[in-house]
């Protein structure tokens, strides 16, 4: 098979436009020829295991999945009973952008809370966190956060504690959404295992596909005793990979050399550099009427652009509005994302908001 | 990462144990770099779609998923109400392989028939394909054949036919179950299009990963009268690909230049000379108690072995019981296996059975 | 069996705390003896379909199940595919009250959307419709209402004729939950028909349980193509009652005679009376510190009392709260409700408040 | 609401076609007047609790839900992760005759083995009761057996303790379905305790509505290790009634006095004067070409008719085909079942079956 597309043309619609980083593609090749035991018993998953243990600690387990989503829906359902339910915010990516998936593949009951930026608090979780023992109340039994979130910001390392905190208080488990824990880890500059397990999480879901693999996400039980049967779990859901090795090696791949947190770091320093440039245009009045919405601490700018300058600019660079109503824009950076695409970026946005 | 595994090693145990087809790799490599749209608004998914059209014909709709249980699920899903059953071989792969996905994910009920060789006839489709309007009963609405199937064995065109006119005839659809469709073409020697759509099959799961791929499948839909809402429910049932660029070459490299077909002629033509070698043995009497239990049609060899054979066998070949009450063993082979690997096993075979 | 209660104790818990209307028991004792079809075939649930043609009109389809959330949960899964969400007040039954029956049993995704009296506007249900085509969102396909609402409010005719026109304009449908519908058509005063069919409802949860039956609902079709499958998704979701002889019977009691409205009429006169007593009491000083959360336009009364009150107040009348952290509780009437019942209650308040 | 049925009119059809027992009519009636805690908080609850605990000994806890189907599946959902299978006859009610809805709501995988006689052993078991620790495998975690049989057929004591035995050493519950149980504990003649708790099952589904009751069955938990959550999985299951009172009460007057044993002891004596009486006639030629295809060990009689015989007596009783192919049918007898009605229609298959 030929190459059929430019890869020379990038945009700033999803982390998940860009391709697969070149150690992650030379791991595939190099964990390929031979045989080796399918669904999970060859020595690449062996090695993530290894891998994960030594960033996390003894105890935790990793299971390697497809995608997001099965990442989320599977280790929720390992947390929870058949009666049990989730508190979210209302924007949190299993509430908004799985199709479902919770409540359908999962039986899970989503407890949904506004908030501005995303991120839980204790008092927030509290509007529903209630009703323990009234059968006629879906039980809520799981806390679920994304770290960084769906809007760009992060938790500090001291609010997941106190969220761990609270929500074990009241006998629930904390669970994390980490499709781009990575761009945490790089933004916090602290180890994986400060933020996750030793804040009280008790099962992750770690990303790779959005920060430079192709397929491949893990869920990592940090509590053993937070979760039950996910072997199962894994296989019902249809998350269950036969030739596993290519998964695992993908994720071993990114976890050995730091490339993750190299990846997480590029892409975040995009997405500064991004902000940066429109508030120096903003600053110097070649750029006008452009307000964020959201602060920039991962790699993702959110923004309100003035009528018709999102579609205008979206002849060169492909983006998304995740507001249509208020014009409000998603601006997403990924490890592929050049400082010249930023660059060009803004130059753009300079020339489109000052016409 | 380096290279962890011993390159040289290969079995019989599955093909799911063999690893990427290196024109499969090289076309991952061609479809990385830049960014292409997610979900499959992409170029590759584009041309995979052209490609089941030119052996398909106009009208069929192709949809990658992840693995074979993904295809088949979201697959049957989408022919059938909330109320709906599938009649199926007891031995087929949704009802022993898949954890319970296709009732837990799916919502299906199985109506299951006993078969000699893993096929289904009109006559054992009878025994489940009644009740139709009586709500106490799951409604039998779809027919699910494996071809090549879980025996090894293979159904004719004119068999097809025959059990597609039967379903139709009955108001019921016709799925087939193609996770080793291509060792089936191989041996039929007949156009895809012959064996499935033009002899009534509805929907289709086309595996790749099996004969080369690393992880891609695609629900292929026959007749669009037959499914509805497959781009909803792929999505949630969690089998829908961010980057599916990727999964989507990998398919396009297997069907252009007729990989496909040269992979499972070749694993085809290996579980032949394995049969035919021991054949011999048994012949001239250097192998001794050794029974086949099916026809060997496609890439899988099904035996009976003389006690304690098995174990001895494994020490240097890794293979799986099939039946162990009855010492039933099954022997796959995969686009990899080589002229040699078979002979050693051969020559192994002997050297325990004559012991 | 001897009696084991104590047959004059009364509260304002629920309406389900109360009996079986004297006529409604007939009924069952009328549809005795002898054998008659099971599951539906039998001449009581004939009569009903009857009743409801006539007040509904031709072409309606009544089915009876065996309570509220069952006719919610059945009603609305055959208004939806797979992938399909419905919008609802977030404090509706099906959100708050179904154990997560409806995500769990029924698949069904719900957008919710706070109120601040129980009842959804056409701007309300456009915060969540919206992302059709979208295949990441679970789609909008059914709104959902309650008629008279949760919190003891009313919509006008005007009001659902509104909804179900914006609905329809948006290819959506519109699902009534009439668990207490009795009282709401006592209190708007016009034929059922006026504001459920002719308004633009094209499935109803018609509510008898609360309202002197004993054990009895229906899904009531209103527009027969908004619907599919009833009769199978009745049976597997376990709604379907062997002796249906005798749900019906009780619905065809409470239809005939108009019983359903007196019943109603009785409740609703009698919260009227609590109100009435309430700020009589607050006018004249004898009862203080009480203030009316919702206006009360059905059957029950919602109020904030005094800290403490409550409490003492359960001494001898049961009720819920409703809102423990502003000390709102709810009063519901019930068919049985006697005035003295009101009296000796007002008059409790009146001493509780005033001490 | 008046009479609309011919009260005389009796068949052969299902004991689920006959009405209630005057008994259990005014055992609701007994409870009714005043108001009672929903739900199950109720005296009549309470009541029927001890009366279990009186029968089945300490520690038994009794779930009252609405019918057999939602008995069994929430019984069996209490006793299962999300990742169990149960075994069953191919001939049970939870395979056959509901709907799917033991897969579809309860998510649970049936392992279905074909019997002569509707009942299993233990080496029936054991064709299912493998791959235990295998993610591919449904787990095999639950044995379920129907108590009579829907076959007619009975376990004796000693048959129950070997499945109950046989499934414990495998790590396995017995789960017995009972919608006849009383039917068979009138027959084996034993107490309700021997054959269960004693015998070793873990939950049972008891049966009230086809012996009498209106609509009423019990989940018992015999071993409280055995079931989890039932509470919630009951109300999320849609199988809670609010006004329980009313199903506790009936059940109550089954229990006390032995109602439920002289009910069932009539109906399975109706069995044998009618096994008798046809047994007489093939003796004395009256009766000619009618065979047996079970033993009548409870309340129905199985049978082979001549050609054409079926249709010619349904003018006059009503009862079905069970299996049309070979012209077999089933007669049930019900606690109203005369002696009259037996030798009429031994009357009726003699002038039939003697043309």
């Amino acid at each position: 098979m030929t190459s059929l597309h430019d890869a020379s043309v990038r945009g700033f619609a999803s982390d998940n436009y860009s391709g697969i980083h070149p150690d992650v593609l030379a791991a595939i090749a190099a964990a390929n020829e031979g045989h080796q035991v399918a669904y999970g018993e060859d020595v690449y998953t062996a090695r993530l295991q290894e891998l994960f243990v030594s960033m996390l600690g003894e105890g935790v387990e990793a299971y390697p999945v497809f995608n997001g989503t099965g990442a989320n829906v599977v280790g929720l359902q390992s947390m929870l009973p058949r009666w049990g339910a989730v508190i979210s915010a209302s924007t949190a990516h299993i509430n908004v952008d799985e199709g479902g998936a919770p409540e359908r593949v999962g039986g899970i009951k989503l407890l949904t809370v506004p908030t501005d930026d995303g991120k839980l608090t204790p008092e927030l979780v509290d509007r529903e966190a209630w009703g323990w023992g009234d059968e006629h109340r879906a039980q809520p039994l799981v806390v679920s956060i994304t770290q960084s979130t769906e809007l760009g910001t992060l938790y500090t390392v001291d609010e997941i504690r106190e969220l761990a905190a609270h929500a074990h208080g009241h006998g629930m488990r904390l669970h994390m959404d980490g499709a781009r824990i990575s761009n945490a880890a790089a933004a916090l500059d602290v180890p994986l295992r400060a933020f996750t397990r030793d804040a009280g999480v008790d099962v992750l879901s770690f990303g790779g596909t959005k920060n430079g693999a192709m397929i491949g996400e893990a869920i990592v039980v940090l509590d053993p005793e937070a979760s039950t049967g996910l072997t199962y779990l894994r296989k019902l859901d249809m998350q269950l990979s036969s030739k596993m090795r290519f998964v695992s090696a993908q994720l071993v791949a990114l976890l050995e050399n730091d490339l993750w947190l190299k990846n997480a770091r590029h892409s975040n320093a995009m997405a500064q550099r991004l902000r940066a440039g429109v508030e120096a245009g903003l600053a110097d009045g070649s750029i006008q009427g452009v307000e964020f919405t959201q602060p920039t601490q991962a790699n993702g700018v959110f923004a309100i652009l003035p009528v018709g300058v999102a579609d205008r600019l979206r002849r060169s660079f492909r983006f998304y509005d995740w507001d249509e109503l208020r014009r409000e824009v998603r601006w997403m950076c990924s490890f592929d994302t050049t400082a010249s695409d930023i660059d060009a970026f803004v130059a753009a946005i300079a020339r489109e908001t000052s016409a």
